[in-house]
């Protein structure tokens, strides 16, 4: 039995490095602010909602610990700049902590536990409108170890009955072929890697049922931008006509963002394109353009799964209608 | 001064081993058929255009060596299962050893010497057609080292002024990583190196004038078998309305296959998938789907570029008329 992406002690935060799976199961406990920064820079804690559940603990570990409060939110802020979930869990702690550590401690507990029951509920939803599906297609990684629960358009996929996933390998980080491929394999659902690039073409001969991923942030007209090569997804899907469906916590909705060009795409470093699991693919100071995330037009998603319900289509009053949902953030 | 990627001596043919680049630049010398048909195999000598010119010196030294041309033809011919130059090229020589020896390497040497100068006339017909591009994305290596003189895709991109270069990574085998940045280096083209995930994403940002890539095989109605990865890049190029141009000798073009769901797209082995540059990037037994080709429609292709002239649009018709052209195979 494998140990769980992210547990709290009450202390102290564990959590499974993501960057040694899956040929190691390492767990890392992180002690402070600073460290939990540190690990989502470094993507060992990574996915949107994981990382705004570990960010909360963050924050309450500085709390108790009598550190600045507002000095340790804005680092953890910082340490990626385009989930949205992010920003919100730290500002929520922060603020719990004007009533001392033991609020914030509780509102970074709470955290966790609603990002663990709106997986469950995405999954319903998600499996609901998927429903007879076989043959699905996953970018990324979105499962337990992005997410609270089992994830969020991993949480979908795993909820079908019978589905056979196909996943991307997810460059530069491989996050598809080292993490998906790691959970679908725990958890016995049968799978296919794939380069990224294979993917439409898959799509186009007809392969594949429909198309599931994440978000990272969900503008306010229902633009998603999510892990670089989404986009292509998006497109593939829509020439098949198969669905385009994006699952994810409403947490992950900025009502401040009011279309995909005003996201901020994270650029990361060069290295990361220049090698893969640690062999050089290109020499050592070859030019490289690195973005993050890229952004899929509304128009080309079919639904957004959240744990508030199914916007459905995609729009700047669907989305609304899913924020005004009692019990949204 | 590099070596060339292919060189006739005469007797033997000598090959830069492209599995070794950009870190060593290591020659091969080829002696016989069988010796070229693994090292087709195996992608040392890749690209649709050369792997036909060093297939037909493989059938040549067969007959030099008074060999069962026949025999040495069907399994050059079974090295590779999706270009057509392959089969093209082994038959010329073939039916030219009927002949003698002297004739099939005569015949050799010329389908060579075609080559070199299809390269210059498609160079020159895509610069006049994309004059004023500034900023040019490729995907796969489609250079001197795919094919005879400075390529087909690439020689188009070299013959603009002033260009700069998105080059796509090419997953599985990283042609584009390996092979287009060590040529666009040697060259002194600026360019820089994306992951293949992340070209659509900026494409559709604004980021680039053209999408220009070579072509595996052309279907009759001008439907288009490439480099896997090859029809996302047409479907982002037809969303951001930026021209999508196919560039290929007319060797290339399959009047025989009616459609793009005609061509057999091969599939190659697991272990390409999981790994990358030596390194594991999956566990060993992670099941794998790897089509080494996709089928961009010609609906979708904006120019098809051939030492004959230009398809535009891309249609049976026009197919039909650069085939017709005098001098054209």
């Amino acid at each position: 039995m494998s140990p769980p992406p992210l547990r709290w002690d009450g202390e102290r935060l564990h959590v499974l490095d993501q960057t040694a799976l899956p040929f190691e199961e390492r767990e890392l406990v992180l002690a402070s602010a600073g460290e939990v920064a540190d690990a989502i820079r470094r993507l060992a804690v990574r996915g949107a909602p994981l990382i705004g559940v570990a960010a909360g603990f963050g924050v309450a570990m500085a709390a108790v610990a009598g550190e600045d409060v507002d000095a340790a939110a804005a680092l953890l802020r910082d340490a990626r700049p385009t989930a949205v979930n992010l920003a919100w869990a730290v500002d929520c702690v922060r603020d719990a902590a004007g009533a001392g550590p033991d609020a914030a401690r509780a509102e970074a507990e709470r955290i966790h536990a609603a990002e663990d029951a709106a997986s469950a509920a995405i999954a319903e939803a998600g499996a609901q409108l998927l429903a007879g599906v076989r043959t699905v297609l996953t970018h990324c990684n979105t499962g337990a170890l992005a997410a609270g629960g089992r994830g969020t358009a991993l949480a979908v996929v795993r909820a079908l009955h019978g589905v056979r996933v196909l996943a991307t390998e997810t460059r530069p980080l491989l996050q598809g072929a080292r993490l998906t491929a790691w959970e679908l394999r725990e958890a016995g659902v049968p799978y296919e890697l794939v380069v990224d690039a294979a993917a439409p073409g898959l799509i186009a001969g007809g392969e594949v049922d429909a198309v599931v991923t994440g978000c990272d942030r969900v503008a306010a007209n229902g633009d998603v931008a999510n892990k670089v090569g989404t986009y292509p997804l998006a497109l593939a899907a829509r020439a098949a006509e198969i669905p385009f469906v994006v699952a994810g916590p409403t947490s992950s909705i900025d009502a401040e963002t009011r279309s995909g060009g005003d996201i901020v795409i994270e650029e990361r470093g060069p290295d990361e394109v220049r090698a893969a699991g640690g062999a050089a693919l290109a020499l050592p100071d070859t030019p490289v353009r690195n973005p993050a995330f890229d952004v899929t037009p509304s128009a080309l998603v079919t639904a957004l799964v959240t744990e508030r319900g199914v916007a459905r289509p995609v729009n700047a009053r669907t989305v609304r209608a899913l924020l005004e949902t009692p019990g949204a953030r």
